[in-house]
């Protein structure tokens, strides 16, 4: 499905100017439908008041990978929920965030996110919930302007 | 009580080194026993890639603020799970969290954030559980070389 | 306003027809717009095998505090997400739920829900997700029976 | 291993005295090491007030099952927090909740649980948190009468 890889590549390449990810060193990796995974690798300015990495470094990482998996369907999706657990303490190395969408109705996308090392341990666990609005994803341009 | 006022101004000038949230541009406004403030300004920087303020920015606002008012009890508290739900879009101005530690036990604490703008609207709501370690916060000099 | 206390009144009763939460004991005590309160009662039936109050009681009496509060606008609310933080064993008395929506826009309304003992101490904080639907609450007769 | 299997056996007994969950209709299947499986067949005083089956029925029966889970490890573990997403609305018919312990330190663990209808569709979705203590569990008789 060509059409179908273009949004995919379309949505990503939007994803691409998140701002605040990329700020944070955040990098995309994959997009399909209701699918995304992305990584950080941990760096000094990353770290919390005692050298381990910041909860909101993670948080971070996790949301974008959300943000993807529950766009992905091709319509604005809009975060209003999100449940976060910290398992294991991290001060180094590279994170990976696998983010799949759980269910989607007409106007809500629920989507579990594994946060993970490299030694493949669980180091958080991420569930959110968005609100699906009646609005293409990307927005067009002259939309974007408007 | 001279004290406690050395020891909470001890605790927030720790988290002042909290790198990610002052690279976030997050700002520490007050801290006491059991509860905290801080505000970000919202500049460019801050945006997702719809042009509205990143829910990771608005995170890492109040989990500052949760972790200072967890930690305010002079003994280490490690976030375990947070829970934040997203109330209403923000496009500028300042936002302002308000920590307050709800619940204590001698192993865990519970906080509420609150974000809100400038017209004193509820933008964000947070929930966060931290669970506290029999050391004093903030570490020794020595604790942390060793 | 004599409309809307009615109106007030025919979601109070409405209620008062939930058979989960009738049979698990809980009372509803009052009703307004964005705000509610039930109680329990705990009796033997209550408890779970360690002999404190059952962690799902705690949720069937929040959540009736929830499902009040966010239907109180007079349209039908459903329950997406719901957060709850234990804070304290409970083995006897009677608690207190007390509901307050704390935000509420054309489609989510957001709750939180303060579960307090009789000395008045919070025994569990509750954070609920509401999706609005186009429909009158509580449903006409007419409805009910298509 | 036998004497594993006789701990679980003790532990699934122990659980089957939760007067709570049994009054509810909740019917334990299966324990394992952060493990389990309970399930609830749907009848009439399940039934919310607009007859779907209610939002507390469906956290008993994913509780439970997280209760079994976190206490398969042979020590006591208290719920300190939950977050439950409800995905599909049911009307009948029997659901499953199947518990997994993603995550267990010392002192914190942390399951999921996922609560399928017949159809194997997910119906909800439960992330909660306990805290261990430091005693057997079930807890011996002699302790209990203490």
């Amino acid at each position: 499905m060509p059409d179908e890889r273009a949004e995919l590549e379309a949505i990503k390449r939007h994803f691409a100017e998140d701002r605040f990810a990329a700020t944070s060193g955040v990098q995309i990796l994959e997009l399909q439908r209701g699918y995304a995974r992305a990584a950080l690798t941990v760096a000094d300015r990353h770290l919390n008041s005692v050298g381990t990495l910041h909860g909101a470094a993670i948080f971070t990482l996790a949301d974008l990978a959300f943000a993807m998996a529950c766009n992905s369907g091709g319509r604005v999706a809009v975060a209003i929920n999100t449940n976060l657990s910290f398992l294991k303490a991290t001060r180094s190395g590279t994170l990976m965030a696998e983010a799949t969408e759980v269910s989607r109705s007409r106007r809500i996308s629920t989507c579990t996110v594994r946060v993970s090392n490299e030694a493949e341990e669980l180091v958080a666990l991420f569930q959110g919930t968005a609100y699906i609005i009646e609005e293409p994803f990307p927005p067009t341009a002259s939309r974007m302007q408007a």
